[in-house]
C-alpha cells in the first residue's frame, strides 16, 4: 500500500531495524568507500553536477513534501547519458508508459516525481497528466520534454489534478539545488519509515568516480520490482550503452533479487544518469569496478527497502542451489520467500523448517527430490530428503540465528547445478495493520 | 500450521463465520436433499454400510482424539470401489507415498488416520511407520494391508512413535461403529475451529443414493490441495473407473478451486469409497446427478475450509474471464487470491480495487490489457483498462458488499474466452498470531 492517507496516520510499533545499513549481505570492493556509513548522505546529489528538490504541492493530506525533481546541472547536460528499467506489470502506470514511449531514455537530464498518487489505471486522462508533469519540468529547466522522465507512487485508479501537480513540478524544478538529494527522498516517501539513500566513491584505475542513489519503497516489493522508485547518479563519462549495461546488471543482483510481499507494482522505475562531471572516462577495468560498486550500492538500498517492508523486522537471504535449471531455482526461491507460512515463522523467530520444505515441494510439484538438503542458519536439518539428527548445541545456534536481524537459508535440491539468491522480509502484525485497518 | 501444540493453546478471537454452511456460492441440483443443513451430520458414516471411530492415542499434548479409522462394514467390502487424489508436493509425506505405491486404490475398504504429526520429510523410517499403521488397521479388521489407506496431518519433519500410533490405530479399528463419522472428524482436527462434515441424499432415476464426507483443513490451503484430509463415502454400486472419474471431476470444481494461503501441503488426500449398500446401480443420467451432488457437497466442505482459514473472516468468489487461455486465467486468479495486499484489503472491508488490478497485471507481466474490466460486488470500477466513474449509490453498494461474508470479484481481461473460478479467504491478524506467535 502506498497511500499517503496511510503514511500520515500510521505509526510503527517497533523500531526500524538497522541491520541493512551495515548488512553482512553487502560486500563493497575494497576500492569503494561508503560515504556516511549510517546511510545518511545526500544520495543522488552526492556526485557533482546533480541538483534536486522536494516541495509541498498539496497532494498529501498530511501537508508533507509530495513533488520532487532531480536535474543535471546545465553545464553537464550535453555529456549526460542515462538508462531506465521499469515494471513489466500489464497495468503499467501512465508515467511508466510515458517514459518508455515518449522519452529519449539514453539522454535524460531530469526526473519529475510525485507521491500520494500512482497515476495508474487512469487511461488517456492519466497519460495527459504525466505529459503535463513532463512539460512543466522541461519548460522550467529549459530542456526538451523528451529528456525529462516522470515517476509516480501512491494510490491506484484515482485521477491526479493536472493543475495542482504541474504547478508543483514547476515549483520543484525552480527549487533544485546541489544538496537537494534528501529533500527529493522526502517528497517520494509513502509508508517508508526512513529514506533509502546511499553514496559511494570508487577509486578506479582511471580516477575517482562518485555514485549516489535516492530511492523509496516499502510494501508491494517483489523480485520483478515493486512500488519502488529509484534515481541513481554517477559523474563518470559514459556511453549510453555502458550506462544501460551497468544498470541492467546491477538491478538483476539487487532490486530484482528482493521480495517483501511478492507484489510487483504498476509504477516501479529505476533511472540511472551519469553526467561526466568527474571527467573520468573509465576503461574496461574501471567499468567493472564501477559496476561492482553500483550493484553493491543498489543491493544496500534494496535491503533497506526489505528491512522497511511493511510489518518486517528482519531480512532473510535465501540461496537455492542444485535446482537443475535457473528458472526452477528462482521458482522455488520465490515460493519460499513469498510463503506467508515461512514469513510468519521467521517473524516469530521459529526454526519451523517444515514450512520451507513444504513450500519448495509445492513449487516443484510432481517431482521427487531424494537428495535435497536444507541448512538453516548454518545448521543442516534435512539431508537426503529427510529430517536428520540435530544436536542440542546446533539447535541452540539455529534458534538464536532465526531470532537475529539477518537469517541465512540454504536449500540444495540435489540436482544439476543452477542457483538463485533472493532476499526477503518476514511478515508480522504491522503488515495486516497497515494494509487492512487503514482504508483507501 | 497444523501443529497440535497450536490447536490446544489457540483461541479464536472472532466467532466462526456461518456463511459457507448456507453459502450462496453452492447450488445443489433440485434432486439433492442436504441432510441437516446446519452442517452437522454423521458425515462419512451417513451412507449405510460405513463405520468409523476417533480415539485418544496420545499423540496430542492436549489429550484430545488423534487417531481415527473409517471402514466399510464387512458385508459390503466385496462390492466397494474407491479412488484417491493426493498432493503433488515434491516432498509428499510418507502416508501419501504409501497410498500411491502400495495400496490398491480402486479397492480400498478402510482408512487409518492421525493428527498431530504429518509423518512428512521423515524418509524410510517414516515410511515404515505408515506401513505399521496400515498393518495394524488391516490386521484388526481382517483385510489385506493393500486395501487400507493411511492419512496423516500435523507437524513436518518429526518421527512418529511407531508403537504409540500403531496401538492407537488398532484401538480405533476395534472401535468403529455406524455413527462414528463425527468422532472421526474430531480425531483429525488440528487448528480447525469446526468439523467439515456434509451429507446428502440424491433421488436418481435409478433410486436413492446417499453421500457423506468427513474432512479437515484450515491453514496451508491452496488450489492444488493443502493440509486437508477428506474421506468421502457413497452407497451406490459403482465400477472403479466410475468412482475415479466422479472424484476427479468433483475435486477439480471444489478442493482444487480454493485457496487460503497459497500453500500446498505435503499430505493432502481425498479418498472416495462407494460400497454399493444401496443396491442402486446408476445409469448415465443418475451418474451425472451423483457427480453434480458430489461436486456441490465437496464445494460446500471446501468453502467450510476456506471460511475456517487461519485468520479468515470471509470468502471471496473470484471469476477471471477473457484470459485468452485457461492457464493464464488460473495464473491471474491465483495471483489475486494469494496476494497479501488483496487479502488484507478484503479483511479490512476496503474496496481498494487497485490491488486487484496490480496483482493481475503482475501475473500478466509484459502484456497489455486495454480491454480489461473489473466488477467488485457487482459494481464496475474498471472499464477498457482504466478506472471508470462510480456513482455514490454504487459506491455504497460496493462498500457494503466488501464488508459482507461472501464477496464477488469479476475480472474480464478482454481477450479470447477462457475462464477460472477461485474461492479464497481474507487474511487478518489471527493468521499472524497462529503462525508466528505460537512456536513449533
Amino acid at each position: 500500500m502506498s497511500d499517503e492517507k496511510i503514511s500520515s496516520k500510521w505509526k510503527p510499533e517497533h523500531p526500524v531495524v538497522i541491520a541493512p545499513l551495515a548488512s553482512r549481505f553487502v560486500e563493497f570492493p575494497r576500492e569503494v568507500r561508503l560515504v556516511e556509513p549510517d546511510g545518511v548522505s545526500s544520495g543522488a546529489t552526492y556526485p557533482v553536477g546533480f541538483m534536486a528538490s522536494g516541495i509541498v504541492a498539496g497532494l498529501k493530506e498530511s501537508g508533507r513534501p509530495d513533488v520532487g525533481v532531480l536535474a543535471v546541472s546545465p553545464e553537464w547536460r550535453k555529456t549526460t547519458t542515462s538508462a531506465g528499467v521499469f515494471t513489466t506489470n500489464a497495468f503499467a502506470a501512465a508515467p511508466v508508459i510515458l517514459d518508455k514511449t515518449e522519452c529519449d531514455l539514453g539522454r535524460l537530464v531530469a526526473v519529475a516525481m510525485n507521491s500520494a498518487n500512482a497515476n495508474a489505471c487512469t487511461g488517456e486522462a492519466g497519460l495527459a497528466v504525466a505529459r503535463a508533469m513532463q512539460s512543466a519540468c522541461a519548460q522550467e529547466l529549459g530542456v526538451p520534454p523528451s529528456q525529462v522522465a516522470v515517476c509516480s507512487t501512491g494510490i491506484i485508479g484515482v485521477q491526479l489534478d493536472t493543475e495542482v501537480v504541474a504547478a508543483g513540478v514547476r515549483k520543484a524544478a525552480a527549487a533544485v539545488h546541489p544538496d537537494g538529494g534528501r529533500e527529493l527522498n522526502q517528497s517520494i516517501m509513502t509508508t517508508d519509515r526512513f529514506p533509502k539513500i546511499c553514496a559511494v566513491e570508487v577509486e578506479t584505475p582511471d580516477g575517482m568516480v562518485k555514485l549516489g542513489v535516492s530511492g523509496k519503497g516499502a510494501g508491494m516489493i517483489s523480485p520483478a520490482m515493486a512500488t519502488m522508485l529509484c534515481v541513481v547518479t554517477c559523474d563518470a563519462v559514459l556511453e549510453p550503452s555502458e550506462t544501460e549495461t551497468l544498470l541492467r546488471d546491477a538491478v538483476a543482483g539487487s532490486f530484482n533479487s528482493i521480495t517483501v510481499d511478492g507484489e510487483m507494482s504498476t509504477n516501479d522505475t529505476v533511472l540511472f544518469l551519469s553526467n561526466g562531471a568527474s571527467g573520468v572516462r573509465p576503461g574496461k577495468d574501471s567499468l567493472r569496478l564501477i559496476g561492482a560498486a553500483l550493484e553493491a550500492m543498489l543491493l544496500r538500498v534494496a535491503l533497506m527497502i526489505v528491512a522497511d517492508g511493511e510489518g518486517a523486522t528482519k531480512v532473510m537471504r535465501l540461496r537455492v542451489t542444485g535446482a537443475g535449471n535457473d528458472d526452477d531455482a528462482m521458482k522455488v526461491a520465490r515460493a519460499i520467500a513469498d510463503s506467508p507460512l515461512v514469513k510468519t515463522a521467521m517473524h516469530g523467530g521459529d526454526p519451523n523448517w517444515g514450512r520451507i520444505i513444504s513450500s519448495a515441494g509445492a513449487a516443484m510439484a510432481g517431482r521427487s527430490l531424494p537428495e535435497a538438503r536444507l541448512d538453516l542458519c548454518g545448521v543442516t536439518v534435512v539431508d537426503k530428503g529427510a529430517a536428520c539428527p540435530v544436536t542440542a548445541d546446533a539447535r541452540a545456534r539455529m534458534t538464536a540465528g532465526v531470532k537475529s536481524p539477518e537469517v541465512d537459508i540454504e536449500l540444495d535440491l540435489g540436482m544439476d547445478d543452477a542457483s538463485a539468491v533472493l532476499y526477503f522480509a518476514d511478515m508480522g502484525h504491522e503488515y495486516i495493520t497497515i494494509n487492512a485497518e487503514y482504508h483507501s
